[in-house]
């Protein structure tokens, strides 16, 4: 397998890698590399959701997310998890109830993104990188149900979280 | 802003952009862009899915997927969500039903894919690509909804359209 480096950034590195695919074909594949990420559908007791709405460039503006985070070199998907809850909202998460893990765009990247339902919920001290750019909506379940179905939230990771957290709390 | 290209491939390109956030600050970004895409929940009448299992290098072998594809150049959305469906998994689809449009992976992406319920199937042929490795997978919603929670099916906009979807059918 033959690949070149074409650019190394702090998040995401390019390569394109010469791929022989089950069929017998050989082709050249553009691949992103992203280190993986971890994101939690923070549930408080009284049956709020914490989600945030964040400044995203490549949306063209403020979308509305769950919190989420790049695993740092090393880092236990779970450890991510429950230090972007801390630094995005501030709150500490005892109980951490795996959903699922997503391929984000499987054509181009291998991005994946571990995610979580965030229950017992104990209030800490918020600490956004400067880049961050953050406003915390807390919403009721059932209407958080409503936004998705609206197309007001519209992020993937937060959908599939969003909607597994949901069915696993009515059933 | 400033906007330097890194790369330009046939599906995504890839800029360094100087970015002036909300709260003041300027920062570098690397962002890939990407034409944009359809993807459609093929619901035959008789109540069964038609998925696909597609092998994704990015992804290190074949997983689960709803039939998807990029925009070409001046395409609407529609017209490629049914191009996709025929290309991919063989069916006409008389009604399309708009469920959302995610973003995919905002942090470093400007991706958008717009998601369909596909009713009123009927079959043509299948035209693959050479470089698509598909197999076709019928399967009862109710199934489709327990590979989701058993984490066989990981693709987010998968996730995101077949939830979606299996939501409406039920109310």
């Amino acid at each position: 397998m033959k690949k070149k480096e074409i650019y190394r950034g702090d998040a995401i590195q390019l390569f394109v890698e010469s791929v022989d695919l089950p069929n017998g074909l050989t082709i050249e594949l553009d691949i992103v590399r992203h280190p993986g990420a971890s994101a939690v559908v923070p549930l408080r007791d009284d049956g709020v959701v914490i989600l945030i709405r964040q400044y995203r460039y490549a949306a063209g503006g403020y979308i509305y997310e769950i919190p989420a985070g790049k695993l740092s070199a090393g880092e236990s998907p779970e450890t991510c998890a429950r230090r972007e809850v801390e630094e995005e909202i501030g709150y500490d998460v005892s109980h951490l109830e795996k959903l699922t893990t997503i391929f984000t765009a499987p054509g181009f990247c291998d991005e994946q993104i571990h995610l979580y339902l965030g229950t017992g919920l104990t209030p800490c001290s918020q600490k956004l990188d400067e880049d961050e750019v953050i406003e915390i909506i807390e919403m009721p379940f059932p209407e958080v149900m409503e936004k998705i179905e609206d197309q007001t939230i519209r992020d993937a990771k937060s959908l599939v979280a969003l909607q597994m957290a949901y069915g696993r709390l009515k059933t």
